[in-house]
């Protein structure tokens, strides 16, 4: 049986699962710990695909979800500071070796975007963004049916970009990045900021995005405020993406998009009031994330069957 | 003898070209004035097409760059304010009933990215953005050999996103768009309200950007710090397209763009100090584009190649 592999290389779990040929269904998983003792280790993962696969089944590609920066054209992940023995391996060139099939590597946040198109709340779009908002703000983009990955396989950096050049610092260095204005830190950086200044709420200290969401849903006017304020970034950013990308979807996930419409209303709302052009909004849609947990999986065996059908 | 034809839709001629196939250089052209007695006249750009052909040549495609917003998918003008007759209209759908060719339609930004690619100062590259930064700032992406065009072939607005969400109010209606940062109307604004609220200069009144720009040559601090100030934003918007989009190639065209290190000098400061990542300025280019005014021809020649091999 001809079967294609899928590997999500998690915070905490190394995941794999083994799918027939044309099904979305997969065969059988497997689950090993990233790190034993503190460690990560690159023979876990070898370890972990020995262990689901078959002798009596051929793979035919392998894809590979992993935290990025990733050149995504090369396989080599170019910095991981939670797996620094795996930074600068190329991890595509491994798996081919030890396995024979071709190995294709991805970022989470663009696999998920490719994952959402395939098998999730993107199908039959062939412009489509993909958001994820939570600790920090990952993206993708499927521009004309194609992730794009640019030169050096490091675009679509969508939380990377400035959007308010005087704004707060990003985890990155940087000033004023959507990520830093509109990411579950930058909402609780700014709560935190917020409370420090004097400003009343129902709550104290330094909470976190979900606890302030909470806290605006009871009506807490600050936590309302701040809410607000991290849509309307989004809304303003995703206006930037329609004029840049047009798409037909633009596909919310992460913690942050789980608020639900305490986030999406003022993310609707700048997006409308920001657009450069009505038309940009024709055939629009927005939608939340529908793959969950398993977004890492499906990500990796699109990117393997969408790889594999590009160069064969 | 089989030719394709190359169309450009300017805002004083029309001009016409036809190119032998695999040939770049036109075996003949044609110019008519776009306005006769103040009108436009789409009888005219079929009159042209008819002078500048042959029997004897057979037409295996037609390519036109007009004044956006256009639908690049459908051929429709969407708008165009100095051409009224012509909103609306599928000039493709015209064009292919005429003369039985498959006719393809782009707005001038985008195709002299395509041009620019194909014939210019991208030649060999995959991953390219252009940017023409005069009265206004158009743009086009080609993204993995692809004018990336978008669901309603709107796409590439590279000058109309929100850079400073309370900056100056753009030609467009929004507020702190790129173009009204940066362009020639942008910096003879900003230079304008200086001189208003009573900075020195050698200037008076209100000069356009190359007459600001040579105040700056020969000393002068406000336009100086003028061109500083285009630069910076033009700089900071490059830093997030190379986020976004991760080009080997940014190439710059327009009137200010001829003011060189003027302008270039604050851009690349901006774009380095700005970029997300070091990875991003790897094997990348900063050029100015090549094509001069045959810019439009060109790229309505390599917009018709390329659709045609597409389809074909």
């Amino acid at each position: 049986m001809k079967t294609t592999l899928a590997i999500d290389i998690g915070g905490t779990q190394l995941r794999a699962a083994v799918f027939p040929e044309n099904e979305d269904k997969p065969l059988r998983q497997k689950r090993l710990p990233t790190y034993v003792d503190g460690k990560p280790s690159l023979d876990r993962l070898l370890q972990l695909i020995h262990e689901v696969t078959e002798e009596s089944e051929t793979i035919d590609a392998i894809g590979i979800v992993a935290p990025g920066p990733i050149n995504a054209n090369t396989g080599v992940i170019l910095a991981a500071p939670n797996l620094p023995e795996w930074a600068g391996v190329s991890i595509s060139d491994l798996c081919q070796k030890e396995f024979g099939a071709p190995t294709f590597l991805g970022n989470d946040a663009n696999l998920a975007a490719i994952g959402e198109w395939k098998y999730g709340a993107g199908r039959g779009h062939h412009h489509l963004i993909y958001m994820t908002i939570s600790t920090g703000i990952g993206s993708g983009v499927i521009s004309h049916d194609q992730l794009i990955v640019g030169n050096n396989g490091l675009a679509s950096e969508l939380g990377h970009v400035t959007l308010l050049p005087d704004g707060p610092m990003c985890g990155c260095g940087q000033r004023g990045h959507l990520e830093a204005l509109a990411s579950g830190t930058g909402i609780a950086k700014y709560f935190a900021e917020q409370l420090s200044n004097g400003r009343e709420s129902i709550l104290s200290g330094k909470p976190d995005a979900k606890t302030i969401s909470k806290a605006a849903k009871e009506g807490d006017e600050l936590a309302l405020e701040t809410f607000n304020r991290a849509g309307y970034y989004i809304g303003l950013a995703v206006a930037n993406y329609l004029a840049i990308f047009n798409p037909s979807i633009v596909i919310f996930g992460g913690g942050v998009s789980q608020a639900g419409d305490l986030i999406m209303n003022p993310i609707r709302k700048a997006m409308r009031e920001s657009v450069f052009s009505e038309h940009f909004l024709m055939d629009l849609e927005l939608s939340y994330a529908e793959l969950g947990d398993d977004v890492g999986l499906y990500g990796a065996l699109a990117l393997a069957r969408e790889s594999l059908g590009a160069i064969s």
